[in-house]
């Protein structure tokens, strides 16, 4: 090892997957896409295959305080799922690895299973695979989808066009608003274990946050009517951080309308209870897991069909940057710690 | 949730595993093999694929005061190459998430994926994609690895017949000496870090540990000679527990002859220094990824081409057991703790 030592956290998680990666030179004909999208795409003789992971960790990604093991493990499966929707795939088989602290009980794990076959059933994949082993501390959950995807069709991120519609489905922030909630009730908990959780009204963006949905419809949707988006990816990290993505990775920029960008009432409302601008929490929130996508003007008129697509901006030249204009009129330039950047511009 | 709480450690890894998939149906018509042997298959029309995933976790599966980052990287790639070829299938791609705590450094990681790469290129494999998260402590790694085989051709460990040879590759044991050897000079170290370790002339036991390689070769050398085992598992708990695995799954007992155990002169010498038996080293040790199969009697001509491969016993029906033929002529029955429980029968 050389001395140097250089801070994980310095890179951040993308310039750590790019470094880690630089240097990777694909062996077999079938590694078609290989890391830097949402899915890997594999070709086995005609037919393609799409695959994905992520790993979700207790204390980072989950608190088991306010989060039911059932729902967890619906959601485990789901943003895998999401991954593979983003590539214009079918979902067809998972794998789980879990680690587990022996503070888990057959019967929470009966809980987390039960979650996961309910997503399982629900989206149409199969559990195929797995393993479980001991943990020191805390539940630790590894999950990889599997897909397929009729040859070609599937959707890279750095593939969009200069002109293209730029697009999102469903609505985006409520699941952060529904963290903030949640976080709050466990603070209040933790100092007075007396006082009940006060979530009433707010079950849409708990929900969001929760028990997260794949947007299997749109892919479907995009079948149906021959339509096949330039480029896609899921939004895991906030409209801003996907955004940046599409751009960079399509070498272009784009022009994004705030008053454009999908809010539920719901989020809005709760949002104002955190006195935080529901904008922000659309851009930089994340765990919305709807889909970002680029599609050619020439599809416009089809998506009207679909009322859970909105036309949120438009992608431009590398030269013009990526900016959102704001509902009074002013340009910002969109960056991927979108939310305190933004509220910092608006001063 | 229940009341009731079952320990996990009641129903051991293996029963837990039954327990959380006794209700799986399969929905998709490529799911050919879910969950219960070394891998999945999927068929994507015609050509079949192979899944398979692992979790290594600091503290349980790997003490990094001994094992070099490089080697990790390594080892977490090869063990599930292993579960690959003991589906007699060829591994073409792998995916890796990782959880970090911020103690570990981007040149550490890179000595990891070092490793990593090294075992890519040995084995033709294509790293695809992956995810990489925080983790409040320790380093967490999870792995899935993709292949492919000639449709139906897959081997799995429910196939063995009354008859059949029952065969292994390589040595077995090796790796369980050298990971005695590095506890005890971990232990001496602690007491005394000015005292250097004492490993000379261990590197092959320590090297089966820390740096293992799976059996491509064996999977080649069956398709040169057109041997295809009936049943065949990958050896990473002990050969007592990988015997009974096929035992049970095929419907079988089996008869093994401790003097046909194949072990390692220097593995041999290694448990003497301890004062344990070599045999119950190579039953229960762990950690050999060598590959253990059965074989049709009228293939065994074909194994004298290989001298890699030992015949150490055959199938019989499942009234008779798995049992042990002992050196002294005796016979004890196969525990899946065989070390233990061997020792024991002993006395």
């Amino acid at each position: 090892m050389s001395d140097q030592r250089t801070e994980v956290a310095d890179l951040g998680e993308f310039g750590l997957i790019q470094h880690l990666t630089r240097n990777i030179e694909l062996q077999n004909a079938s590694s078609i896409v290989g890391v830097g999208d949402d899915a890997a795409v594999i070709d086995h003789f005609g037919k393609q295959t799409v695959v994905t992971t992520d790993m979700l960790i207790e204390g980072v990604h989950f608190d088991l305080m306010y989060t039911p093991l059932k729902h967890l493990g619906y959601k485990s499966v789901v943003i895998n799922l999401s991954d593979v929707y983003a590539m214009n795939a079918t979902p067809t088989q998972i794998t789980i690895s879990l680690g587990l602290s022996n503070r888990f009980s057959v019967e929470a794990l009966d809980e987390f299973y039960e979650g996961v076959y309910a997503a399982c059933s629900k989206y149409g994949v199969d559990l195929v695979g797995g393993d479980t082993c001991s943990s020191q501390k805390g539940f630790i959950i590894s999950v990889t989808a599997i897909g397929e995807v009729t040859p070609d069709t599937y959707v890279k991120r750095s593939t969009a066009q200069k002109g293209d519609l730029l697009c999102c489905s469903g609505d985006l922030g409520a699941a952060y608003v529904g963290l903030l909630f949640l976080e709050r009730e466990k603070k209040i908990y933790l100092e007075n274990p007396n006082i009940q959780p006060d979530l009433e009204g707010e079950s849409y963006v708990i929900g969001r946050l929760l028990k997260p949905e794949a947007r299997k419809d749109i892919i479907e949707f995009f079948a149906q009517n021959n339509i096949r988006p330039t480029s896609m990816i899921d939004i895991s990290d906030g409209l801003s951080s996907e955004i940046l993505h599409i751009c960079q990775e399509s070498g272009l920029g784009c022009r994004l309308y705030e008053e454009k960008i999908p809010v539920a009432e719901e989020m809005r409302r709760a949002a104002f209870k955190f006195e935080i601008d529901p904008t922000a929490c659309a851009l930089s929130g994340g765990e919305d897991y709807e889909l970002l996508f680029t599609l050619p003007q020439s599809d416009h008129e089809k998506l009207v069909l679909n009322e859970q697509i909105s036309v949120i901006g438009y992608m431009t030249e590398a030269a013009d940057n990526a900016s959102i204009i704001t509902k009074g009129g002013n340009t910002y330039p969109i960056t991927a710690q979108g939310w305190n950047a933004f509220k910092n511009t608006r001063g």
